[in-house]
This record gives structure tokens, C-alpha cells and sequence, in this order.
């Protein structure tokens, strides 16, 4: 193994992605070709007793208060940014301006001009959006199937993603239900994933036609939102995002319809897909239930041996490591910022139809 | 056993509904308790050497080509219609002036003012349209369970009817897709089923933004067709149904989320339903996978003994015997003439919404 | 169509299988071609409210008490048996005798010595033992898999087959609690069925290592069973069958593992077949969801269209189907009774080990 | 977060155990409440290279290859031991009388007389033995559902523990397949988890037969063991390891029936249990499928929101964990060397039985 060379992370935000991201600083070595040795520098926050247990459970060197000086730290090689919606702007941009490799949680910001401002002040600089679930092994192999034909003509997208906490949320996710800080409900935390993957495996998406609701009373963010989609290529989707699907944990799913194949995916049961091959013979056609594990599967040969499960936050290991990699072959990695303003454009397309009770044309994906 | 009364009955058509027809009437008094004694006098059709040999091979007494005359004949009590879809509307206003009991295929008509004249004339003659899906024990037991309040508040209607044969169809299937014959693709011959169930599991439909979408050249129905939906309920809807699913058969998939439970059915696995019960404790809260065969469940108590898959064909015994059962008891059988009529005005606000691009108001389900 | 010969038929008991017996031949003409119109001449039991009850719902022509004189009435051509298991023998050999053709439920007879009197006594007549499961479209669809050599050579097979009412047995079964009547409990029930589907999938039992259970107190036979057994073909088994699974209904289940594929059913879901091909390539392995109503599986082509399931009972209106077409065409019916006998081999083997505690030889299947 | 205690860790073998070990070393102070600290000190092999990659890659401060000078360390600790299983008792022996805390891959030993010499060595220090699927959360979840009487008297215990590729083994399984350094092939592999949990979950076993097969020419250890058990408590066992069940990857799976409910676990899809509740009503009886990621599970309540998936190797960082919990507290640890001796009485007594063919006395479990 060659020496690897150090890059400095400063993480501002300690929750459930801080947990994860942090995971991934440590795991990616371990489970992943890596030419980089990631330091966990520094960790910022506002709350100084949960930021020292939160620094010393998962080994940050530090903790700080201000992310305005942390982001200008000469001795920080990495901004990773895993705080409220609302704060990704104006970190992200004097992080981009002082340089560092910019890190941030999805949705990228609480408005399409937000999002384009980021975007724009982060073009000399690698950047990195957290859509972790492109690399669920499942969901790569998806799309390696795609990409090889396996499907043929696409004809139909269908997703949707079920939470059930909406009725009774946390304390902790106070902010998620303020507009101004989330930017927006159902939308932003959830639809955004499926649109993110629409477009990676299925190209841009040409018009919208949404409806956004809010079950709770008092509450200013959407609790479900659902639309139809015409994608570019012709083919016709339907997207439903909701809060308020009791039983589902965190159903994340979809399945595609082409002219040769189908695949079906549910990220409860991460470690599966579920594809069709319209060339099997006839007697034995079915979908197959494919245990994603093997060495013959993405990201996952250098793991466990075959059938042994993986875990959610993996996800964040190998978004990771193919960021690094791309790091150190000077390659355009995705979803960058720029993958994330494309999301933001179709989100505020199913805002203006959802508003005007309109198709909605959008310019995402090109 | 009380005698039964004798019910003489002339089927127009006799194709694969045909067959499921004649079907149910040998078997309904096999499996289920019965007034009628139903004798399968005559079937009419056009083609006589096909015609014969169906009449051989499921016991009709005579055949016949003329329907005109079938349906006015004094001998017969009940004119099934199991025709092309252009055909409903002649036979079925000729039979109920006549004053027969009227059997008749889904959909209603190929348009909703035709719709509307054989509901108008069919006003005074007990009606049956063959929702049969309606009686498929799962689904009855998903009725049950809403209006006994297990659901809760419905937030969320799910449907989506795929089918595959769309690319390939058979020559037997050639009036499908003439609009002057079917009036419609997968509208009405699989979203009509979908939206029947939901009106009767969730009650009627306030608006829709649909889409439709033909895949094959030169084709001028439509092979899918995708909507949104908000209920008078107040919960919101998602539709689709399409003949370009490859891989999937017959998959009349639903799903209702409530605010204490769920309920999700898929027709290829007919005899289960999955519920989920917010009541349960929380350590084994999860979808309970119920096999519906057992003497607590609609149908199924007169039939096999529990685990005993039930078969398709026996939708349409069950909803037969309801119709008997109602007969019997002079009252109001569904889904019947009228119920049918609220099926075609939501399809109707689908087309208007596909054609103009927006929202359409619906006045179905009142 | 040819004019179908007639065979007029005798039914002696009238239970739960009678039920599905009368179902069959009232069915079988209606889907599959057959040569022979079976007329339903007379049912002949004890109890004759009940038997004149069934009569008029089946439509069976007489009633009759007393077997004997039916069995050698000149105007019968088919005997067929559905009484408990000890009047099997008597029946079924003044029926031999009287030359009629012969159906008969299983399990063949209460003994072993029973049981090959009745092969010897009908050696010269067509019969037929009910073993239903081997007309599943998925198992005949798997005996074709593994003639055509998909799975390579067999390692492994296993089969369970668990019920769940043996602790609340209904007052219409008290018979199966009675050695001298139903001569096992668990075993003559169910693992019949299991091991009758094993000798003819893969072929025969050498050996035996066997437990037998009795849950229930003062109950005289077998409540589950379990064995080991080692094929002649070198694969290994394991067997299960128990009326004290709860929440199982009817999980009449096999397994079978060879060197190229596997492949794995549940009766439970009796439309789906799994099959694992080992030449699918690397990526996308993983058993096949093969639902078996299509036109390239077996028995279904002829009835609905592909995706629409079907029921139980029709997997003995194929086996009537298939005896009626070997007796067109003077073939060799199985499971005939020397069949059966070759099952009653294997019970036997069992009670034996069980009762020794050792492993036991069998002469199955040879 | 009170100071952590220091506690030094060799560890003796670095394969896909050594890696699943470190992984738990690192993990378990992030995922868990922990008073300690693990020091990963020094990594012991005989490879150098490979080591020194892996000490590089798993942050191992020290290489060794002297496994004797090592165990007798004064800065060490523990022990931790994942060689080859005939290497089990020297190192444990030498480790105990050393006075270290002993860690130990599972099968204990190749012998029950090694297994039992290496429990009396380390009765004076705190053993582990890594049956890490004890804590996959759905079986603990079983575990306390059994305990709670949820599933009633027992009735019936089924366990396969299915893999694939006895066919084609891999160079660095060489060792799996010589008697002198395995012990045993599928029995000491794959059949030991299986016996294990058995006794975890169901007590003892009083007696097995057992049959033992080589598919393999020239192979010298079990590629497939099958066993039939009579637990202590009354109810009756089947159990079937193989290596040789193509299409399985990691099927380590499980039923259990009671009087009041039953349960159902597959390793392959271990995020989830299947529990059936006799108690539900009956006309939504059926399997819960559960999603063992919630606050009211076992070890997931500090890990990530419920619905996202654990992995694999959060098996061991969770042992570890109670294993440490246990050692502050001076509580005695399950599974220990004494547990592990059990297993092996089991395992023994199957080898008796398959070899003289007749049931054989266990005396596990006591």
C-alpha cells in the first residue's frame, strides 16, 4: 500500500448525518481502496455538551461553536456540512470561497436560487452531495443494468418514498417543520432522493404535474407530495413522497418498466433487486430476487463474502470513496452541487404546478 | 333446501368473459347458498362454429346470432353482456325495455353519455355490472376492515394496474384497440377497476390530474394512463394502469394508509392481504400477512377449509350469489347500472384532464 | 368436437373430498378436452339428510346407503372413494372385482398389507389414487424442470407440510383420530402427500430415520412426524409434517437442491413456482418469481389468460383430466394404486424406524 | 462520558474473521455504551505481508508472528483468537493460564475433549466465543418473545443453515477442508450457530439421530449434516447444514412453533422477524413482518431512525459490546467457553449417531 496522502475534515452538525458521516470518515479505509487518510479535525456545533459527547464518541479531535472561522481554518482540508437546510447556503459558499473540498447534506438549500448560488460560487472547488443512495449496491447495479440495455426502451418510472413519523415527530426534528429552515416538508427530505435517482437512472425529467398536502393542522411544510412526471425520454412516471404512511419505516422504492426488462427495488430490503429479463425462457420467466452481495456486484467484493447483509450507512462509505477516488484521478464526481441544483429545479417545478394546479414544465437534468 | 326458482339465461358474447360467466353460473350454486336455479338456455354470438363449441363444452341449450331478437324472447329472465364495449349500450337499453334482469361487462360504455342512457333505461330492472373484483375475498375483507374504523382517517389511496401483453397483443384482442369499439385502452379495461374499488373502499373522487400515454405507433388508444386524485375524504390518490409492464401479469395493486392502519392487496397474490394494525405493540408491530381462506373471512366459510387457495373465476361466482342474494330480498345490489355510471364520469375527467393539461373536477361517487 | 363417451359414476362418502371430487367432474369437460362425459349417477353415504342435502347442491343424479350394492350395480362404470381411510380397502376391492373402474382417496389403505391387497385385487382395472399435488401446474412444471435436467444432480431435498388445527380438531374429523380407522394421524394425512411428491420428483426412498409425536393427551395417532431419509439416487431428505404448526394453514412445502438450480414451492401460494437457474449470469442470479398461469406452463393454457390464479380444486380436475386421457389412449395412469403402494412402503419404513429408533429400508418407489 | 478503562487487544489469525473482529474493536465504542477502550495492539499471523496490509488498513499498531510469545504479553489484555480452528486450543489454553480475557471464533475446538480441556483452562478468566448471531437483533427479539411466553409451550424447532459453495471452494478455505485443522466441514461451520441458538432459544437437547454426507470426491469433512432432536422440553427438532445448496448464500433460518404463537427468521433477511400471534383476531391472523430497527428492539435503539438496515458485522460490535457491559458489571457472559462446550457435546453426538446410525444420548445444555 502506498502512503496515503491527509485531507482535514471540519464537520458543522452533529445529528443523525453527523453520526453517519462520521462513520464513514472512519469506515472508508477500512472497507475501501482509499488514497486518502481522512482526520477528524474538528466538529462545530451550537450545543457544547452534546458536541463533546458527540466528539469524543466518535473521535473528533476538537470541537468549535463558529462555523465562520472553522470554514477559513488553513489546517482544514474539508468542509462536510450536516446542519438544518437552511444554513447549507451561507456555509457551503464561504467554505467554496475559502477553498476547501465543500461536503453537503441533501437537499442542497430551501430554494432554487439558494441552491444556484451555491452552485455558481463552488465551481473551482470539488464538491460532494450527499444522495447516498446512488450507491446502495442495489440501486448501482440498477443502473449498471440500464446502462448495459438490459431494459431496452423505458416506459414507465414509478417511485415513492413512505415515511410514517409525520403524525408524531421529535423533538429534534423541530426544524424540519419550518419553512424557512427545511424549506420545505416531504419534499425536500424525501422526494428529493427519488427525484435525484429518477435522474441519474432515467434522464431528465421534461414536465411535472403535482399536488402537495398537509394533514397536520398548524403545519406550514407539505406532509405528502405526489406528481406525474414526463421524463425526456419518453417514458411517463408517477412520484409520491409522504410523512403519513403508517407501517413503513423508510420504504425508499421504485421500479422501471422497459421495452426488455424491469427492476424493483425497496430500501428496507436494501440488500435485494428485484429484476426481470424478458429474454429468460418462457417457462421459467419471473423476477429474479437478487441477493446484491457477491463479488460480482458494485462495491461489494471487497466486503463481506456473498449473503451477508450490508447497512444503511455503507451508503455513506461508498458515496466516500468514489469521491475520493475521483479526488485523486482529477475526475468530475456526482451527485456534485451542480446534480443537486438539477433536483432543486425539478422540486421547484412541482411547487409551481402544485401552486398553480398546472403542468409544470422544469429544466432539470440536462 | 327450499326449491330453488328458475332464472333462464341468455349470454350475449362468449369470450374469455364468456367463459367466466358461464362459469359462475354452474358454480354459484355449487358453493354458495342459492334461491335460483340459473339454466343456461341460450348464448348468442356471431361467429356459429366457435359459438357451438362453447355452447358443448359449458352446457348452453341453443345458440343463437341474432341478439335483437335473444333479448325479447319471453322465455328469458336475464341477458348477460359479455360483448365488445360498443355493444353494452344497444343490447343492455333493448333488454331492460324488454324488462329483463341486465348482466353487463366492464366497462359500462364507451362513453359517459351512453353510460348515462342505459343507466336511465335500465332504471326499473335489477342491474349488475361485473366489478367482480369487488368479491374477491381479500378485498371484501379490506371493505370490512375501513368501515370498521381499523384504518382510521384515510391520508393515502395507492393503485396501480399493470399488465404486460400491450406490445404483443392477440388477434382476439383487436376491438381493444379501436376506439369506436372500446372507447378507451387501459383506461377502461384496467383503470376502470382500480377506480371502482376505490370509490367503494374510499369513497368519491373530487378531482384528478391525469395523463395519458400510447406507446405502439399508430395506435389511438391508450396504453397507460396516470393520475392523481383528491378524495372528498380529504386523503390524496395515485393511479395507474398500463399494458407495457413487462413482467407483470395482472398485478391490481392497492394500498391505503390511514392514520391506525394500513391494508395492501396486489391480485396476483389474491387470497392474502397485508394489514398493518397501529394498535399492535410496538416490538412486533409489522404488516400482518393474512391469508384470506378461513371461516372469519367474507366468501370464504362455504368453501374449502382454510388455506385453501381460491381461484380467480370464484370473483365472479361470489359476486353472482350477492346478486341472487339481493334479488331474493328485494334490494339494492352493487356495483350495479348506476355505480357504474360514477365509474365512467371519473374516467371521463381523466380524458378532459389529459386533453387540457389540468386539474378536472369529477362528480363521481355521489 | 367428437361426441364424448359416457361414464357414469359412483361416489361412496361425501365430506370435504367429495366435495372436491363432484367439483372436478362437473369441471373437467369444461376446461380441458376430454373424451368422456361423466354423468354424477349416485352418492352413497350413512347420514341421508346430509347426503340428500349434497345431492340436490351437486347435482348427483340418486342417493344410496348401503355401498356394497352399489359397487357392483351394472349401470356404474367408475367407483370412486372418498370415505375414511379403513372402508378404502373393502370398497375399493369388490369394486376391482365387480371390473369397475376405480378412484380412491389417499392415503391407499390403513396398512401396508391393506393397501397391496387392493393393488393386487385391482391389477386388472384402471385406477386412480387422489395424490392431487402432482397436478399443481408449479410441481408439474418442476417434474418437467428436473426431466429436462435443469438441476443437474440432486444433493438435497426438502419437504414440510404443516398445518395447524390439531389442537382444535372439528367433530368432522374424529375419524382421523382413530388408528383403527385413519391408521395414522399426521402421517397418512400429510406426509403422504410429501413423499408421494418425492418418489415422483426424485425418485426412490432407500432408507429412513423417523421420529412420530403425539402432542395432544390420549390421543392415539401421530400428531407430527419427522425423517431422514437417504434417496437411491444419493441425495439426502428431511421430512416434516404436523398438525401443530399454528399459523400455518396448508404450507405443503418442497425444496430441492441439484448441482445446475433449485427450485422451491409453497402450496400456500400454489401459483408461484421459485426457480434458481445456475446459468443466469453472475449478476443478476437469484431464484425466479415464476407465477404458472401462462401458456408455456403446464395445465394452464387452456384456462384463463397468464396472471389470473387459480383455485385449489381444479388440481383434481387435472388429475381427473389426465386419468381420462390415459384411459382414451389405454395408457398407464399415475398415481395408480401400485403407486400409492410404493407411499404406504415408505410409511411403513417410518413407523418402523420411529418405533426402533434405527434407520430402516425401504422398497419404494422401485 | 465517564472516562473509559484501557484494555490492550491481540489478536491471533486475519482473515474474514480477523477483519469482522477489528471492525467490532473499532465500532463498538461509536454504536454502544462502553466503559473501555480497545487498544488494537498487535496483530499475530504467519503471513507478513498480508498482515502488515491488513494491520495498515484496520489501524493494528503492532505485526507479530509469534502467537506464544504474544498470549504471554504483559501490555496485553486479551486475546483474541481467529485462526483456524484447530489452532483454537493451544491459544486459548496458553492465553488462559496467562490470566488474559480469552475471545475465541467459533467451533470451540475439533474435539469435544479439546473443547472441554480449553473450558477448564479458562474457568479463572472471562471467555467470549463468537456465536455472533445470539445478537442479531430480530433473534434477541426472539429470544425475549419466547421468554415473555409469547409463543406458549414449543411444540416444533426447525433450523437450515443453507450455503452454496462446497463446490467450489476458494484457496483460503483450504484449511475448512482437512479433518486434522476444521474438525468437522458444514457440522463445526455452519451446523454450530444452528445448535447454538437452538439451545439459546429452545434449552437442551436430549437426543439426535444424524446422518453426515460428502457430495465432494475425496473430501474428508461433511459437506451436509442433517439431524433429527428431541429437546428437553418436550418438542421435536429437524436441522440440515450444507454447503451445497446453490443459490443460498447465507441461509441461516429458523421456525419455531408453539401453543400461542410462532416465529421465523432468515439470516439472508436479518433486519426482519416473522412472528405469528395466536392472540391477534382472527380474522387479521397472520405473520407480523417485522422491521427489527425500532426503538423497542434490541440494540437498535442507539443506532440509526428505524427502517435503516444493520449489516452484517453488527452482530459482533453488539457481542462485543455486552461482553464489556458484562465484564464491568463482573456478570457472567453468554456464550462463553462453557456454552461453547455444549455445542460441541451436540456436535458430538451427532458424529456418534450418523456413524453407528442409531439415536444418540446428548447431555448439552445442562
Amino acid at each position: 500500500m502506498r502512503p496515503r496522502k491527509n485531507l482535514n475534515v471540519a464537520m458543522i452538525g452533529y445529528g443523525f448525518m453527523g453520526r453517519a458521516h462520521s462513520n464513514a470518515f472512519h469506515q472508508v479505509g477500512h472497507f475501501c481502496e482509499c488514497s486518502y487518510n481522512l482526520a477528524l479535525k474538528v466538529i462545530c456545533g451550537r450545543n457544547q455538551p452534546q458536541l463533546q459527547t458527540m466528539a469524543t464518541q466518535w473521535g473528533w479531535n476538537e470541537v468549535a461553536s463558529d462555523w465562520e472561522s472553522v470554514v477559513t481554518r488553513k489546517d482544514i482540508d474539508v468542509i462536510d456540512i450536516c446542519t438544518p437546510n437552511y444554513l447549507h447556503t451561507p456555509i457551503a459558499i464561504a467554505a467554496a470561497h475559502a477553498g476547501k473540498i465543500v461536503l453537503c447534506e441533501k437537499p442542497l438549500a430551501v430554494s432554487i436560487e439558494a441552491a444556484e448560488q451555491m452552485a455558481e460560487a463552488a465551481e473551482k472547488v470539488p464538491t460532494l452531495v450527499w444522495f447516498n443512495y446512488r450507491r446502495v449496491p442495489a440501486i448501482a447495479l440498477a443502473k449498471k443494468l440500464i446502462e448495459d440495455g438490459k431494459l431496452g426502451q423505458i416506459y414507465h418510472y414509478r417511485a415513492t418514498y413512505l415515511q410514517s413519523w409525520g403524525a408524531e415527530p421529535q423533538g429534534s426534528d423541530a426544524w424540519r417543520f419550518k419553512p424557512s429552515e427545511a424549506g420545505s416538508g416531504a419534499m425536500g427530505d424525501l422526494l428529493s432522493h427519488s427525484i435525484d435517482l429518477a435522474l441519474m437512472l432515467n434522464g431528465p425529467i421534461a414536465e411535472v404535474s403535482a399536488l402537495m398536502q398537509t394533514f397536520a393542522p398548524n403545519r406550514e411544510v407539505d406532509d405528502a407530495v405526489l406528481m406525474l412526471a414526463r421524463f425526456a425520454n419518453g417514458s411517463v412516471g408517477s412520484f409520491e413522497a409522504t410523512r403519513y404512511a403508517i407501517g413503513c419505516r423508510n420504504r425508499n422504492y421504485f421500479e422501471i418498466h422497459g421495452a426488455k426488462g424491469a427492476i424493483r427495488f425497496d430500501l428496507e430490503d436494501m440488500n435485494r433487486l428485484h429484476v426481470f429479463e424478458g429474454g429468460d425462457t418462457m417457462e421459467v420467466q419471473g423476477s429474479h430476487n437478487v441477493l446484491v452481495t457477491g463479488p460480482s456486484h458494485p462495491y461489494t467484493s471487497q466486503f463481506w463474502p456473498p449473503g451477508h447483509i450490508l447497512g444503511y450507512e455503507h451508503t455513506f462509505t461508498f458515496t466516500l470513496a468514489d469521491f475520493l477516488q475521483s479526488l485523486e484521478r482529477h475526475e468530475i464526481f456526482h451527485a456534485n452541487f451542480q446534480d443537486a441544483v438539477n433536483v432543486e429545479r425539478v422540486m421547484h417545478g412541482v411547487e409551481e404546478s402544485a401552486r398553480m394546479k398546472s403542468w409544470t414544465r422544469t429544466t432539470a437534468g440536462r
